[in-house]
């Protein structure tokens, strides 16, 4: 396919009609797709149906430390949830707090605690003036979303396929004393499924930060959410390089079970240096009689161990690594060529990160919703929803039947090259 | 038996003499005994075992407005778990937020929340100067460790079996705008048992706050906890009266089902008015994905709705009201005549108050602690853990099986004989 920019006025005209008709054909047959958020399919769901199986009002609810799970007590975690979770990232039970269902939950209460109690004892961010955060982009939205409500100031950093723009975060780090966080999703980044190199995070553990109290927000979401499973990515262990370059206390590290057994009912952790798990906890016997503790006794009788989740987890790689290629490949059959778009091919996560031409996010998202068909919204990929160059969407295919996702993909293939071909008939008008 | 007030010196060493050589006899059984916490017992708990059945693998997951419980969505709650909780306290669905485990949890995040980004878009109770809670004493000290921990002024209240003292409480809140809260238990106070009259709810409805973000922290903790099954307390629905005396968004009211089912794994919620709730809503958006919405359909189904939740609590009655009337009738027989303490009747709750003469509530509890028994510790019922009197212990009789408190309250009835008598004759000296 001739690619649209060297297209004639005529043939482009003639390219948007047949277009404009695809779409009203689309748009009669009244759709109700969803491309938005990274939800598990009901197949998915039901993968872990056993898990409703697992305990019995005959079974033994007590922990291996003799805690009867059902009543009071243990803040941070049962053992065997604490070993199960470290697991997942690699981390030392003894790193780890277990809490509740969100780790959206914890992000939030970890920068509330940093802004307005400080980090280990220093003087809270609140009081500093205007602190900023690093945030590679584009990125979650939901990290910028909690940043933004406190106020925080938040500084765009490119991102690349080996990770954030590290000369910039490394300079803006050492530079500012009020940059007092970055936020991470190392490992099949949110959206564009990238993995940070081995060196990206060397130079993570490195940092050198001007303000004493910055810490690395470090989202591990899809630590073990791979999409091919004879390759997995693997990345360096953060908590342990930042030990070995002397910054043990840099970095909160984050992980759940969302997307691994029910995002509805799962557990999510804090994994930190000693000293920050000491801390924390300090505020913590505050804030919480607790967690729910048989939730957590249900995940590890149901796994068993790390090598059970692993095994669990390609059972998710095997109903999810189609709807990816499907998507990828009706991009490839109906954009491949025209030179108006770009997407990543991720070996894992849930999302895909598609660049329409600069100034086509917007109207490609808008005339999806007309046509039934919910996409992100356009610019959410970015701090305070401003996109600067308004090309970036983000693409989750793991929601909808795949049957639905082929569907939804060729609308979004039309959409695409028609709000292209309109807005190269504008520019050459 | 005679006062020990009315002994003469010599009468006094003799029976001094007598308690210490019981109170060695004690503490060679090498106890380990707790009346510390208000925990249910293992009989209480296995009232719930059903719990564990209600939802298989082949179980229907999804609540009654369509949604799937398992996946992501609802922030704050399913209808069916709303209406359960709302049910427990007489409140609307609709005014209805349920949360996760810990109502401390919804407790500490409500006052951040005050705290830091203000009451119904008011300035942040941080940004107005040192800010005051009254703090009815002797009360419960979770709640006042919540206040302490955000550098809140707290004072002291006195008790009365009808409530807090009211004349103090309209005269501080309509007086000084930098009172911001109360913290009230209004049913089987913590720790007297008390039970708030008509009188004092009105009263509370009916306050004429200096501040226009003073909130009430009614924490209902046992609002369906009777000990007497044919004769519950009722208190007036404290929602309803502050919106009929005009004030509908004064009140921020807390409940939970962690003495109902399982403390280790129950929901708590936030009941207040539609602005207090909308409100909420928006900060919780950013805060988490949501709470754990199988548990809630598990609490759902498992009850039917709440005529089977007060049929469980007459269970707990039964198992937690020989224990009651058990320390009751010790404390009646050994320390009744004889003028050294006080001590409550509760018809429902976890705790019996206690008064020692003063200055001596931290002897007892160390001489206790000595003999292997834990109580709670002297102060904690006190703001800063400043009983100003030291004579006031928390019991809790519930969590041992009855014949550990039955020697409890033995060993308990002779270390307060023992530590008043020592008292009285130092004084006498």
């Amino acid at each position: 396919m001739k690619a649209y920019k060297d297209m004639t006025r005529e043939e482009l005209f003639a390219e948007k009609e047949k277009l404009e008709a695809m779409y009203q054909d689309y748009k009669g047959q009244n759709l109700a797709l969803n491309m938005s958020r990274g939800k598990p399919s009901a197949s998915q769901l039901d993968l872990s149906k056993g898990m409703m199986d697992v305990l019995k009002s005959d079974s033994n609810l007590t922990c291996e430390d003799g805690t009867d799970c059902r009543n009071y007590g243990v803040l941070d975690g049962i053992p065997e949830a604490k070993r199960l979770l470290a697991g997942m990232i690699g981390a030392k039970p003894e790193q780890v707090i277990v809490y509740g269902n969100s780790s959206l939950n914890v992000m939030y209460d970890s920068v509330a605690r940093c802004m307005y109690e400080g980090v280990l004892g220093g003087k809270p961010w609140a009081l500093q003036g205007k602190v900023k955060f690093l945030c590679p982009v584009p990125g979650y939205d939901r990290h910028f979303g909690i940043t933004e409500h406190f106020g925080v100031e938040m500084i765009n950093v490119p991102m690349t396929p080996d990770g954030p723009d590290m000369d910039m975060v490394e300079k803006l780090v050492s530079e500012d004393p009020l940059v007092k966080g970055i936020w991470c999703v190392p490992k099949y980044t949110n959206p564009q499924g990238y993995v940070y190199s081995d060196e990206t995070v060397r130079r993570f553990a490195n940092l050198k930060p001007a303000a004493e109290d910055f810490r690395i927000f470090w989202d591990n979401a899809y630590c073990i959410h791979h999409l091919y499973n004879g390759e997995p990515a693997q990345i360096l262990n953060i908590l342990d390089e930042c030990e070995k370059a002397g910054n043990p206390d840099m970095v909160y590290e984050f992980v759940s079970t969302s997307k691994v057994v029910f995002p509805g009912s799962g557990m999510a952790a804090l994994a930190a240096s000693t000293a920050n798990v000491a801390s924390i906890k300090k505020q913590m016997a505050v804030q919480t009689i607790g967690h729910d503790k048989v939730n957590q006794l249900r995940h590890v009788r149901f796994f068993g161990d790390n090598e059970g989740m692993e095994a669990h987890m390609k059972k998710h790689a095997d109903l999810i690594r189609p709807k990816f290629e499907a998507l990828i490949s009706i991009m490839e059959e109906d954009l491949g060529g025209l030179d108006i778009a770009e997407w990543t091919n991720p070996k894992g996560g849930y999302f895909i990160g598609f660049d329409s031409m600069p100034g086509c996010a917007k109207e490609i998202v808008a005339k999806m919703k007309e046509a039934g068909v919910i996409l992100t919204g356009a610019g959410a990929t970015f701090p305070y929803h401003i996109d600067p160059q308004d090309r970036n969407i983000r693409l989750a295919p793991t929601f909808p039947t795949i049957d639905e996702l082929k569907l939804a993909s060729r609308v979004f293939t039309v959409c695409v090259r028609l709000v292209s071909a309109e807005k190269l008939l504008a520019e050459k008008a």
